[in-house]
C-alpha cells in the first residue's frame, strides 16, 4: 500500500490530506495555520479512526517551511514510517486559466505555467507554487500533479464563457469566465450518477456548492456547460461575504460615494464585505442569520436573497439545458442546513422537484432527498475534493 | 376633441408625439435632433395619414428653445390651430428613483425630485427638466405630468432590489435595482392580457423588451416583481452596446489591463463599446451581425449570446413566478426579428413554448405567435409608450 497526499496551500495556511491507496482511506489529516505569521499552529488528526490529535504552536516562515515540518511531523508521530512511503502529492491549485484543461503532472513548464497565471489569483497561485516545489525537492521521487479549481469548467462553450465586452479583451487579457469549484463540482456529479444508478453522461444535473463561498455548476453528460462564478469567484449568487452578481456601473458609483480611488478597494467590500453578511450586517455565518431572524428583518431578507438567487440560477440552468434529471446539494450549507435545502426546494416545485421531510432532515450524508414521486431528484452529496484530487493523482500515475 | 402631447426629452434631442384624446389618435409626431449642437433639425410628420412631411434645420441652443420651437410650427403648419388645444403634457422621466412609485402631476416640488434624482441618471433627468419647465413655462394651462421608467419597477419585493452588497449602501446612497423601459414593459403587459382576454391580475406574464437596450421583465398579477436592469440600464442581458450582467471584478482588472484610472471610463467603455457590437467588432445592430454571420464566426456569436442570456433570464423568471402563462415580445428587434423570435421560442420547449412559424412571419403587428397548442402563450406586442404615456396624462386629469 502506498500513500498519496492531497494539500491545500493558500497565502497564510497549509492543509494536507494524507489517503492510502488504492483503498482510499484516509490516514491522517491536519493544517499547518498561521503561515508566515506569528505562532503558526500545526495540527493533526491521526492513528486508528482519526482518534490521536496533535498540537503545536511554532513559527513557520513560509510553505517551505510548513512543507519540512509537516514531512517531519509525520514521520515524528509515526504516521509514517519513511516518507519515501508517499509516492504521490496532489496540489489544489486556483486558476488554471485556459491552458489547463485537466488535472496535470508537475514538472518546470507547469510550474512555470502556474506562476504566469497568477494574475488571476494574486493570492492563490503563489503559495500554492511555493507549496508545490517544496513538496517536489523534498519528495523528489513522489508523483506531483496540480488539479485545477477551473479545470472542470474549461468545457464550457464559448456562448457560455464569453462575457459581452470588447472580443479583444478576452484575446488580449484572458477576460472570461473561469469558474471555481470545480473539483467538487466534478465530485459531486460523479457520485451522483453512481448513487442513481445511471451513467454521468446520460445526465443533466445541476449541482449546488454552496458554502462561506458558493458556485452553481449546469453538467450536461458529465461536462460544465455552465457555472455561475466568472472570471473570479465573486460573481454569481450571494454568498458569505460576496456579492455575487450585481450592476457593474455600481463600481464606479460606489466608489466615488466611498471617496476610494483604487477600485481594487472596491472589489475588495463586494468580496469581503458582502454577501448575507453584508446585507444582514449581523454575520457571515448563515447559522447567524437562522438564529437572528426573528428578531432582525435584515437577516430574514438574508436568507431570503440567497435563496432567491439560487433559485433563479437553477431557473436559468433547467432552460440552458432544456431540464434535468437531478439537483445536488454540497458543501458547507448543502450538507448541513436542513432547512437551508428546504426553502431552495419547495420554491422548485415547477419543475417537478419535491423534497421529503423526513430524507431531507440529516446532515453531510449521501442521500437522495427527494419524494419517490418527484420528477426531479434532489440528492445530498458530501464534497470530498481531497479524494478527487487523490483519485486524479492515481488516475495520471496510471496513464504515465 | 383636445390634445395631449407626449415628450422624450433626450441630452440633445426632443422627440415629440401629439395625440387627439379620448380617440387616441396620433394627429403629428416629430423629433428636435442635434439640440445645443450646430445643424439642430427639426422634423414633423403630420397631416391625414400623417403623410405631409416638414424638415427644417436650424441653431437650436437648448430644450428651451426646441420646445418654443415645437409650439411655434405646430401652428406655422396647421398641426393645431392654437396652442391652448394641448391641455395636457407627458414627460418621459428616466429615473424616478423611490421617490416616484407611479405617474404623478407636475409642480415645483416635483420638479425639484426630479433634480434631485439626477445623479442616477446625470444624461437625461437634466435635459428632461428643462423640457418640462419649458411646457410649464409656455403651456401653464395645461396638465403636465412626468412618467417614469422606473416607476412599474417600484413594486418589486426587496428580495430582488437589493444587490448583495452592504446594507448601507442602499439607505445612504439608493444604491438598489430600479430597472427601465417601465413604462413599454407596462403597455405590453395590458395589451397582452386584453388580447388573451384574461384579467391581467391574474396573470404571470416575462415580457421582453429586445431594442438596442435590451431587458427582460417578471410581471405578477399585473405588478413588476423582477426585471433585468439593475441599478443603472447596464445591468442584465447582452444588450447593442451594453454589456449586461458582467463579473464586477472585470472593471477592476480591465482598467489595469487598460491603463484607466478613471472607473467611469471603464463604465463608459461597457455601456458603450460592448454588447453584440464587442462580441462581434461589426456593429450593434443585429442585422448587421445577420447579414455577415456566415462569413463572421463572432457575429453569429454575438446572436448566439443574446439568445442565450435571454433563455436564461427567463428561465430564472420562470423559477421566481413558478411557472408562467405568456411570454410577450416587443420593441425594435422583438418587433421585428423574425428569426431571433424562433431562436429564442425554440430553446424553451422544456416550458411548453412552441412557436408557430407562419404566424410569427410578422413584423410590428398585435398577434399570438405561438401554436394553438402551445402550453405557454407567445405573444407579438407592438410597444407605445407615447400611447402609455397620454394615457396616463388623461387618468390623472380625471382623478384630479
Amino acid at each position: 500500500m502506498t500513500k498519496v497526499i492531497a494539500i491545500n496551500a493558500g497565502s497564510s495556511s497549509l492543509k494536507w490530506k494524507l489517503f492510502e491507496t488504492p483503498a482510499e482511506t484516509v490516514v491522517a489529516e491536519g493544517m499547518v495555520d498561521r503561515v508566515g505569521l506569528k505562532d503558526s499552529v500545526f495540527t493533526a488528526k491521526y492513528g486508528p479512526d482519526e482518534k490521536e490529535r496533535f498540537k503545536a504552536t511554532l513559527n513557520i516562515k513560509d510553505q517551505t517551511a510548513a512543507v519540512d515540518m509537516l514531512l517531519k511531523k509525520l514521520t515524528d508521530l509515526k504516521i509514517v514510517t519513511d516518507i519515501a512511503e508517499i509516492t504521490g502529492v496532489g496540489h489544489r491549485v486556483v486558476a488554471g486559466g485556459e491552458i489547463f484543461k485537466e488535472s496535470t503532472v508537475i514538472n518546470d513548464e507547469v510550474i512555470q505555467q502556474i506562476d504566469d497565471l497568477a494574475e488571476y489569483a494574486p493570492l492563490h497561485n503563489p503559495a500554492e507554487l511555493q507549496g508545490i516545489k517544496a513538496f517536489c525537492k523534498l519528495l523528489p521521487n513522489a508523483l506531483s500533479v496540480a488539479v485545477f479549481d477551473t479545470s472542470f469548467h474549461q468545457t464550457m462553450p464559448a456562448v457560455n464563457y464569453l462575457y459581452s465586452i470588447p472580443y479583444e479583451y478576452y484575446e488580449k487579457y484572458g477576460a472570461r469566465k473561469y469558474g471555481a469549484h470545480g473539483t467538487s463540482h466534478r465530485y459531486v456529479a460523479t457520485r451522483a450518477a453512481e448513487i442513481l444508478g445511471k451513467p454521468l453522461n446520460k445526465l443533466k444535473l445541476i449541482t449546488l456548492h454552496l458554502g462561506a463561498g458558493a458556485s452553481i455548476t449546469a453538467i450536461d453528460g458529465g461536462k460544465s456547460i455552465d457555472t455561475s462564478m466568472g472570471f473570479t469567484p465573486l460573481a454569481g449568487v450571494t454568498m458569505a461575504t460576496r456579492s455575487g452578481d450585481i450592476d457593474a456601473s455600481l463600481v464606479a458609483y460606489l466608489m466615488q460615494k466611498l471617496h476610494l480611488s483604487d477600485p481594487e478597494d472596491m472589489i475588495d467590500i463586494l468580496n469581503n464585505k458582502s454577501g448575507i453578511f453584508g446585507i444582514s450586517g449581523v454575520s457571515p455565518d448563515m447559522r447567524d442569520l437562522e438564529k437572528t431572524r426573528d428578531t432582525n428583518p435584515r437577516s430574514q431578507l438574508g436568507i431570503d436573497i440567497f435563496v432567491n438567487r439560487i433559485q433563479k440560477y437553477i431557473g436559468s440552468y433547467v432552460a440552458e439545458m432544456g431540464g434535468i434529471d437531478a439537483l445536488i446539494f454540497t458543501a458547507g450549507i448543502g450538507e448541513n442546513d436542513v432547512i437551508m435545502r428546504k426553502r431552495i426546494i419547495d420554491g422548485l416545485s415547477y419543475f417537478g422537484a419535491k423534497i421529503d421531510d423526513e430524507r431531507n432532515n440529516v446532515h453531510g450524508v449521501e442521500k437522495i432527498i427527494s419524494t419517490d414521486d418527484s420528477k426531479l431528484k434532489v440528492l445530498l452529496v458530501p464534497t470530498d475534493e481531497e479524494l478527487m484530487i487523490v483519485r486524479d493523482v492515481e488516475r495520471l500515475r496510471r496513464e504515465q
